[in-house]
């Protein structure tokens, strides 16, 4: 971070000295300077492809974007001295700030959504950069290449923000709880945070990009995937996304080959991107030290197992359609990918599974992928040490002057975590009555908001009732999709964090004036 | 429960030294006696009413019942020493035993549900004895009068159990939240747990009685109610029951004034029965000094005026109807009380209420009433302390090493407690997830499955979906009844009582093989 500030603050117009100290303004004109390639990339892509006219949409959102990033970044730079406690509302910017920019192309075009819905442009930008995918784009395939691929690209960008958030900014602040793995040997300490940061940051942009290649070469290479298609779904994969250019989603293709290929890449995004950096530099053994991505496969396994023998026994669908659908469908929920594989022939359709189906997939929407990872909900290693929490409580009741700590993998996890982890649940109950009880307030009926709430909070994707996997969340009135864009960005801000930064921005505010 | 020992074995044939010992049998026997009084006045009822001819059932079950309480309570002995953990395993053999012995009448008179539904009639009884109120009897009006009496004496036998457990039982165990509260300054300590039991219960079912009494008197002064039907809707209001003699509930008298009173019954059921004792003896302020009963008040209040104007602005109910079918809903759903007022011309179904006045709803079902209440729900208490922990949750992650105490009006909880309430929630959630597993692997659609579960959990009665306060339990199929029935067990002992009951349990039995 250090570095890239002298790079950019040599390109400043104001002398050095005269910059305001501003960590969050600093860092939000960083974070649009890394968009304005990607505006360009869809800029070119929508003018090469000629599938519609929105390439001055997108350049102007390209020029706007890099102008106020330069602004922001050289305008102000970043004070010597650091402290957690100010990365929360960084944090809180940057995800707004890059949701608000996202969803200048889908305005600035009146073919996608136009000035005059402005707030499902929001919704849109707010769905990709927070990696969610809901969707309120109608007839996705019309629109132009550029601008469906600025679409994913948001997810990408997202992915890749989440992937710096959960592996190197949180654990320091003690949230994201890869700080709590045994496998996850602290690095050197430093007290600076920046030079930290920055550092992890580089080598997991690095995996992230990787597998985002990995997924696109595997993908061209099943028959019927053309370049575009597999860059865009590549885009979205790793970040657990879900956007796709098509309104099938991965149902488009058919494909039994292209199914695994996004399930491989959707369970690498929810696992720890450390661990894949350990793994890639020869230590294959990290993710067996990692207990709760351990335990991530496990489930994996065991809900498409389950789900499998329900479809074939319950359903009399064949046995390896079963399987193939189950698995897919396991993993795009429990990941918190998002994306479907409604297809003719197929049994895609989760909103319409036998009940006990429906019912294990709502608890891995819940529950989510590993620490560190890309994926949405409450994360494994939080249900691991909120039941043996739970445990532990019962066994106090027996003797409550004993002293019992709470293990994971046989390491004691230490009371403050156990405080945290359970202070997030009740936050994400919280947010989740909260919520509901806000979004039923206008129009949608329990089920749909309660569903969609919650796939909100999870950045998962599709919901059930109206909002279902074959549907969109152009079912919920437009102020509800404002509401269930905050609550995407209370889901992947970690609560905690969103929380904490909100009181900070308001309390900043406040005092201003 | 020393004293009442002596007297027992008094009659006992064997011989005082020969008796063994063993608390929980103990203990069971003298429950078992206690239902007795009960069964024979429901015989006389039924007999004298002459309504049906289910006298025999009645009284078969209450010799029997006789016989066995005597063996029981005279043929086993209490240890000398009762520790603390002890207790679990007796409270959930009393709650088993009791339910059994109750649904004899039921199985035994082929009217009602004879042996041949054996799982309904354990069902009745098993929602009878925790005051949950579920039901799976059809056409309740075409039963004898006796037996009916029999089905509201369960709720009434069952609250009665509820204050001795939440009052006296559980704070000594840490358990209840009644010893969090400000306004216990708690009596004269002793390490013998059975005579501080049994001096704080024989106040509570006075003043339970007295409860009950009162609403008896107030609902026959109303015109249009007879004393028969005055006397079992006060037996189920003060345990927060939701039993009825009437399938259709208290909308039967299609009476403000009896809605009024069965509200009053059902609030204080839902608040403190020691408080109510301090009340008696002229401390009016001790309610005050509860924050937990002042917070449950408000709840009530608020939730009446926002659903009253829901009712009144949306469905366009006039302003009366609405604040009287709000404010009756209201309170049968936070006490978990469960009756319904479903009448011509009323807005009693709340289960075609507009979206956000359910989701209301809902939120009070989860929340429940007052520490050492016979309400279900998680408690406000507990409630209060989630809630202070989570705001403290986000203080920490700011400055991770200062110390934020959670408080409760101003007093400090200690973190032990805190750990049990975020402990208990975590129960209640698993619970819930493996409950809406099952309900909906046995048939159930996922609304129906749900909301059975949490209804269940609540000790609240009906539920949404088909199982809406319009219809009945029977929506759920056999086997899917027996696990709410057994959550209707978990929620009602306060769930780490039930768990570390099994768990003692199944290890005494496992070790005796």
């Amino acid at each position: 971070m250090r570095r890239a500030l002298r790079g950019v603050s040599e390109l400043s117009l104001l002398p050095q000295r005269r910059r305001r100290e501003n960590l969050p303004t600093h860092v939000v004109g960083l974070a649009l300077l890394f968009l304005v390639p990607g505006l360009m990339v869809a800029t070119a892509v929508e003018w090469a492809s000629n599938t519609s006219h929105a390439e001055m949409p997108l350049l102007v959102s390209g020029l706007v974007t890099c102008a106020a990033g330069l602004t922001l970044a050289a305008g102000f730079r970043p004070p010597d001295d650091v402290r957690p406690s100010d990365v929360f509302p960084v944090v809180v910017w940057t995800w707004l700030s890059c949701s608000l920019v996202g969803a200048l192309p889908y305005v600035l075009d009146a073919g996608t959504f136009g000035w005059s819905q402005w707030d499902s442009a929001l919704f849109e930008s707010v769905s990709g950069f927070t990696a969610s995918g809901s969707t309120v784009l109608v007839d996705i395939d019309s629109h132009g290449r550029g601008m469906l691929l600025w679409r994913q690209l948001t997810q990408w960008y997202g992915g890749m923000g989440m992937v710096v958030l959960a592996v190197s900014v949180l654990p320091l602040l003690g949230v994201g709880g890869q700080e709590l793995m045994r496998a996850e040997t602290p690095g050197p300490e430093s007290d600076r945070l920046a030079p930290r940061i920055s550092g992890t940051a580089k080598r997991l942009w690095l995996v992230y990009a990787g597998l985002t290649l990995a997924v696109a070469v595997a993908l061209f290479a099943v028959p019927g995937v053309g370049l575009y298609d597999a860059v865009a779904h590549a885009l979205t994969a790793a970040g657990t996304g879900g956007f796709s250019p098509h309104s099938d989603s991965i149902g488009h293709f058919d494909s039994l080959a292209a199914e695994l290929v996004m399930a491989g890449g959707m369970i690498a995004g929810a696992m720890s991107f450390s661990l894949h950096y350990r793994a890639l530099r020869g230590d294959w053994r990290a993710y067996r030290r990692a207990s709760d991505q351990m335990l991530f496969l496990k489930i994996l396994a065991s809900a498409t197992a389950v789900i499998a023998l329900l479809l074939w026994l319950r359903q009399g669908a064949s046995f390896g359609l079963s399987v193939r659908d189950a698995f897919f469908n396991v993993v795009t929920l429990a990941t918190s990918g998002g994306f479907h594989n409604i297809r003719p022939g197929g049994l895609g359709d989760f909103a319409a599974w036998t009940p006990p189906a429906q019912v294990v997939l709502g608890l891995l929407m819940l529950i989510g992928g590993g620490a560190g990872s890309t994926s949405g909900g409450m994360k494994v290693f939080r249900a691991q040490i909120a039941a043996a929490h739970a445990v532990r409580t019962v066994r106090l009741a027996r003797r409550p002057r004993s002293v019992v700590p709470v293990k994971l993998a046989g390491a004691v996890i230490p009371e403050q975590a156990v405080g945290r982890v359970l202070g997030f649940g009740t936050l994400y109950i919280m947010s989740f009555g909260v919520g509901t009880l806000v979004v039923a307030s206008l129009g949608a009926d329990p089920v749909t908001a309660v569903s969609g709430v919650i796939s909100a909070l999870s950045n998962m994707g599709p919901a059930l009732g109206e909002a279902g996997p074959s549907s969109n969340f152009t079912v919920f009135a437009r102020p509800a999709r404002l509401v269930l864009a905050a609550l995407m960005i209370v889901g992947r801000l970690e609560i905690t964090a969103v929380f904490l930064g909100a009181a900070v921005i308001l309390r900043h505010l406040l005092r201003r004036r």
